[in-house]
């Protein structure tokens, strides 16, 4: 079979590989579709520091069921399955309290282990989800990214009382600015791309600004009457912004979610954070979170298909990847074909 | 009748005023006792971000009604009170969401308005916590400060699980250690005044760590297997520790409680907080905590008795207040008596 793999930073190959073998817990899927995430990017220029290499990368992967470990009760051949990539020991004390997303010894299929760039892969019967045989694979390769909205909606715990600020009007943060929406929540989003904000601005934002032509704070006091954002998401890992965001534009009792990981200090005091009984939140991966994105998906409750802006065949990888980079102000989510 | 006055910063003074008159929704409270915290020291010293002069300080205190107005249904003449020193509009979003204690125009007795170092005061009778006649008043005007234990607890989610640390063994630190090993948790404190210690280890501290000749990275390696600080309280100000706490002592899913409201800038990474998926949490008051902790009283789960270190008469609150400074390694709690 053919696999995408990342040998070092910079370079990209496909190269044949045997078809995995599987264990008695697991599944051997034929990968149908998988996304290509900021992460991913990340990974192929170096820039995670949670990745090693050579890696086949990809997260963000569904596929169809070719075989079934003795063991597996939850899969039979032919299902159309959705990887949850987050594995965990199930047993320290993140898993133990319910954060098993930061597993003391977590570990990422595409980031700490191989990923979903290859024709077939060996899962976990514990990170399968079934997913409807009627959804496109192209869509269904956006469940992982959405589990990400789902995932900061809980760590933000936003509510329809809620005025939010999202930073950032890239695929996650226009997939927070849907989730925003459908819990009923008031919406400003920040960017500095145009044909970004103007797909916030069809998404249902309730106000865009380019953070290149207009002062924050200003649109800050004009749209929240002077009270602040009571949940800001910071998804641009620009340290300058989550700095504002937490000095200058949270309400009393204002929760900021952390999702960039940047590894530049910038400065915060204490009284910034106790006198508004503000908290900073950080947020990684998701932490079970798929069967409420597959319910989404089946009620009609979020616009995936908005998201999805290019596929590329998955041995054009390397192309799809440069494809992204010279191309922020068209691309949304690129996915890969199989 | 006779008040303590701070008219400016480091100008105390007692004065004759006359007793308040009630409105409708109010009782008239004489007295019995008023404790000193680190805040009215703060206001004494000029360094309270939040006070204005000329101020009757004092926000722990207790006493006994002698007055009541036609609308009041929760107190009669000759009721024990503990007054709830917070004072919110009830229709903010902060006050909405349950956070009352950060409203828009939080308005707290002894810091925005007069407080209890005065002979009687006007109550809303919103802030009255019926306490029973046994409790001494010197121990009952303990009950604010371990409302802020209270507060915390919840802030941070403790519970029997957590290994947590406590920066800072002063009243509220050690208070907050009272609160912990009631929850049944494992408890490590730092601080650097050695008697303060001595009385954390006699209150059941699991660990001590004195910050001058101990690293406390390393004690936190052994202390807790290398996994670090489910739960950290930052009670000592100093914002190397907390920039310490952040970095170096959390746990996957760790979370950092912050009580002090130093204005100093420090530096943290976004990296540190979203890899182990980190709550920076603000904590300010305590937000409706005096049932909890006049429950506590009652069934003697926490012991008032070893924070209460001295009493002064309330015209001597001067010679308290330098007595205070300048036996850091003696005083814990100072009761202002009436």
């Amino acid at each position: 079979m053919k696999a995408v793999i990342v040998e070092e930073p910079e370079k990209i190959s496909v190269v044949e590989r045997e078809i995995p073998e599987i264990t008695a817990n697991q599944v051997l899927l034929k990968v149908k579709a998988a996304g290509i995430c900021g992460s991913d990017v990340g990974i192929y220029h170096g820039k995670n520091a949670f990745a090693t290499y050579p890696r086949v990368v990809g997260h963000e992967f569904v596929g169809e069921v070719v075989k079934v470990g003795a063991n597996v009760k939850n899969a039979i051949v032919g299902d159309h399955i959705a990887v949850d990539p987050v594995v965990s020991c199930g047993h320290c004390y993140a898993c133990k309290i319910g954060h098993h997303n930061v597993c003391q010894s977590v570990n990422v299929m595409g980031v700490h282990r191989d990923g979903g760039y290859q024709e077939y892969v060996a899962v976990d019967q514990d990170q399968l989800n079934q997913i409807s045989k009627d959804i496109p694979w192209e869509i269904a390769a956006t469940i992982e990214p959405y589990s990400i909205g789902a995932q900061v909606a809980h760590r933000g715990r936003l509510t329809s009382e809620d005025t939010v600020l999202i930073c950032g009007a890239g695929p996650i943060g226009l997939i927070i600015l849907q989730v925003a929406k459908m819990k009923g929540a008031k919406v400003a989003i920040l960017d500095i791309v145009e044909s970004r904000l103007e797909k916030a601005k069809q998404m249902g934002a309730d106000l865009v600004v380019n953070g290149k032509t207009t002062d924050i704070v200003d649109a800050m006091e004009r749209f929240t009457n002077g009270e602040g954002f009571n949940l800001i998401y910071e998804a641009t890992g620009n340290v300058k912004i989550l700095q504002t965001c937490i000095q200058k534009l949270p309400s009393q009792a204002g929760r900021i979610v952390v999702l960039g990981f940047s590894t530049v200090e910038f400065p915060i005091r204490q009284v910034d954070i106790m006198s508004k009984e503000l908290e900073i939140i950080g947020t990684r991966l998701n932490n079970y979170r798929f069967p409420e994105v597959i319910h989404w998906f089946k009620e009609g409750k979020v616009q995936p298909k908005e998201i999805v802006t290019n596929t590329f065949h998955f041995t054009d990888a390397d192309k799809a990847f440069k494809y992204n980079d010279e191309n922020l102000d068209k691309v949304l989510k690129i996915i890969l074909t199989f």
